[in-house]
């Protein structure tokens, strides 16, 4: 059996069942055993960063990593971007790299370069499996590492003759002959319990009487742990945030509507207020995305004394049960809702007349069906949503966790081939939508049901606020032709047909209701260009 | 006056002219000077691959650095692949990497990522501009490294604080105080003088009656060395190639038609054959791209003994003259010429009749314009290319220097910006295609004179290669589909017109070559989906 198989059964058998990919002839032997494993999906992508962003997409619906599968050094670099976002995210995520033959390196051959330096910025762990014989201990603990507490991305570099040599059979005893059947080796992450002196500090703090303020991320973000933050709110009166791009989120009708941090630090300190306590639950303190002259960087109110309920490699749903318990908050978390945030958010009508960033918001909460998986990369036409979408149909929301853009249309792919029976909806920037518009043909490809609404301003909108808020000079037109996208404008319809995705657009409010809608109840992929301008 | 503005008038001032950007916040007070430096063009690309592949293409055609801009590690992620296609060409380049401000680092906002690891395996020269007091001096040396001998990829960081901070006029110096009118500071190349020892051995063994083979590659590539050394050849016998990827090579009618080595080592094994010394000028020993099972890495023959005239360096067209004096090569370049290759090869007819790889290589033959410039990654469409070009009318040929595909288009571009006067011609394989394809954008956007022929096979043809050379058992359907583009086809035309180029489909030899006849009649950018199924 060669090398690529015994990884691509040890993968299989340990949980791994999606490979977002794009070989070249370094991988070629992994593509020749796909057949041979068919409780692996190998899923092509036309370009490395909607592999890796579908990766991230899968992961984050599943709490398992997907594989990748790239082409050397080049082929990394071109999936670092949304690598970085699932790092920033918190993913489990196996990225196989391919290379040149463990023998072959010293030539220097036209594709050789410096995987590891590459790599290792966006890896949690790394490892270049050296010999055949290894291969299956590799590969497992490169799941291990990806499923450790906190998650991440686990990159395996595989070189080509160790994917094309014969292995022992008996070295991959236990790890993988079994086959997919079997129980997986490798378990879910493992999160610490709480820590009940961190748990007793965090009591009395909040319970002080002094203003205070809770910050959920990561794993929190569920509705258990936003349920039990509600009701620790209701008891204590501390206020309820989220970080502001979780990997994550759950939302909408029936979970408690916590709002998130701001993008900008101003709008952050408005929300925090003075507080005297901040504690963090699977969270880190806030921090300005940029510096800005005569601008904080660090978002934590002078004075404001900060403590970590749980890090990432704690359960943090469980750290905020256990404080909802010691605090004796017990409320029925609806009835805490109540007390918190008065009576639950309505789903809006849908909106008619202009399209502007107040119709559109209304328009996704409106028509939003149950069960979807929100990908929201609309940056500022965006702004609006969080209101708009409290109060409709129970959702996920996955949120530019790195903030490198280029990140939603590869998600809402990997999500959906994690999730066959839930409506995925791509809120996608005409900007962002550029960097990985490939994700479309793979869309179309795997037939996904991914609704993708480009969100058509003509411009790099946050740029133009940005040029402004550095205190940059307004910039003549040379300056501010450098974040205009109109001249041309891109034909996202005809651009999306292209690539084998339907696509329609909408000029009015009406227009983008009636094309969701359709969407919906059709299955595979679907775009609709809003016309914002 | 702002450290931006101090950078933009030293880089003008030492002759860097063109900026290929994608900028993000980071990055708007580099932006914002623009207006204040109108010697410096800057070109705005929705993918920061444009934005390097064109740098590369740009320097290729100058001998002139341009430079980049790009948003903090991500952005420069997405321009490694044709960074590294830029080392491997050995071109001058500037990548100017924005990134937070130097006291707001340690805040580990999101966009927060080692640069310095990211940036090393593509970069010759590297240096993160710590203060405001030394971006002259940084920006200086930056273009003095890129072109340095032999040229290469200078990446220089610039911290947001470091942009926006006032710079001390006097810091600025005679590196750009004077404006864009004096000469430059920074010199082109200094390439060493050929070594006459070295000179000496060569002639002795290459005049030693047994067979030879001299490589040329790099800057030996024009037409004054191309001369060169068809004079040596007339005069010893010795055989004559190019590298197999050249930065940029002068081809077509008037110069001597020397071949490249192969892609695959069977082919190159061939081209050498029983050698018994092989001299390297400004070129590297031969070598397989790949490993494969049972074949060699290293395709020097056996028992030949490798001799290097000149490497990257040093002068290699000098070497090359040098050579042919002291071996008293008094031919003229013309009759030494039709000694080694026989009659000049001829212009081939315009074709008819069906498009395949024959008609489309003779189709390009035929109707290249004068003066053209060809950036080919046509891939195995391309096979028939070189006999087909080499009675075309003069022209410059940009390779895939560093097997990093997706170079083509954005590489197109870069020429057209540096060479507003000579018509380009893109040769793009469909897969290939698709990686950068945004470059089309920002054809339209400049109305540069590009000429796109897609060569769409619906397949990555070079990989249905790889997988029976590997030594991979043919695989599966699952396998095959893997190395499918056909499921959906790409509309190209459709694909195309939506960025703002103009676009037609061909099916046929004669739709090939009116399509190109047209679109060489006209300004700005057109498309051809060459129809190769």
């Amino acid at each position: 059996m060669k090398g690529a198989e015994v990884l691509l059964r040890v993968l299989a058998r340990n949980g791994v069942h999606a490979c977002f990919m794009n070989p070249g002839t370094s991988e070629m032997h992994f593509v020749s055993v796909l057949d041979a494993v068919p409780e692996m999906r190998p899923v092509l992508a036309l370009f490395e960063g909607v592999a890796t962003g579908a990766a991230d997409g899968y992961g984050r619906m599943t709490g398992r990593p997907a594989a990748t599968l790239l082409h050397l050094g080049p082929g990394l670099a071109n999936g670092i971007a949304n690598l970085h976002n699932a790092r920033r995210a918190g993913t489990p995520l196996v990225n196989v790299v391919g290379d040149h033959a463990t023998y072959h390196k010293r030539f220097d051959a036209p594709l050789e370069s410096d995987i590891a330096s590459l790599a290792r910025p966006v890896s949690g762990w790394y490892r270049s499996t050296g010999r055949t014989a290894t291969i299956a201990r590799d590969a497992e603990e490169a799941v291990r590492a990806a499923l450790g507490a906190p998650a991440c991305v686990a990159t395996l570099v595989l070189p080509a003759d160790v994917s094309w040599l014969d292995a022992d059979p008996a070295s991959i005893g236990a790890r993988g002959g079994a086959g997919a059947a079997g129980p997986a080796a490798v378990p879910g992450t493992q999160l610490a319990p709480p820590d009940e002196a961190r748990l007793a500090a965090v009591a009395r703090a909040i319970d002080s009487g002094a203003p205070a303020a809770i910050v959920l991320g990561g794993l929190s973000l569920g509705e258990r742990g936003i349920a039990a933050a509600t009701r620790v709110a209701a008891r204590t009166g501390a206020k309820l945030f989220a970080e502001p791009f979780p990997g994550r989120m759950e939302r909408g009708a029936g979970v408690p509507p916590i709002e998130r941090l701001g993008y900008f630090g101003e709008f952050v300190q408005a929300q925090l207020g003075d507080i005297a306590h901040l504690v963090l639950v699977g969270a880190r303190a806030p921090v300005s995305p940029f510096a800005y002259p005569d601008k904080p960087s660090d978002l934590v109110p002078r004075g404001c004394e900060v403590r970590v309920l749980a890090g990432p490699s704690e359960d943090s749903a469980a750290a905020l049960e256990a404080l909802a318990d010691l605090l004796g908050a017990d409320a029925s978390a609806k009835a805490a809702a109540e007390e918190v945030f008065g009576s639950p958010p309505a789903r809006p009508d849908p909106p008619s007349g202009p399209l502007n960033p107040h119709s559109f918001a209304a328009a996704i909460g409106a028509v939003l069906p149950e069960n979807a998986v929100i990908s929201d990369e609309a940056i500022t036409s965006g702004f609006l949503l969080p209101g708009a979408t409290a109060g409709a149909a129970r959702h996920d929301l996955l949120t530019l966790s790195g903030n490198a853009i280029g990140q939603g249309l590869p998600l809402a792919t990997g999500a959906a081939v994690a999730c066959p029976d839930r409506p995925v909806l791509a809120l996608e920037a005409d900007g962002s939508a550029m960097y990985t518009i490939q994700a479309l043909w793979t869309q179309a490809r795997e037939g996904l049901d991914v609704t993708t609404v480009i969100l058509d301003n003509g411009s790099y909108g946050i740029l133009n606020i940005e040029l402004g808020r550095v205190g940059a000079e307004a910039g003549g037109p040379v300056a501010r032709s450098m974040l205009d996208l109109s001249h041309p404008l891109t034909d996202f319809v005809a651009l999306s047909e292209s690539m084998g995705v339907p696509a329609t657009r909408a000029h009015t409010a009406e227009d983008l209701t009636e094309a969701l809608r359709r969407s919906f109840a059709e299955d595979g992929p679907h775009l609709v260009q809003a016309i914002l301008r």
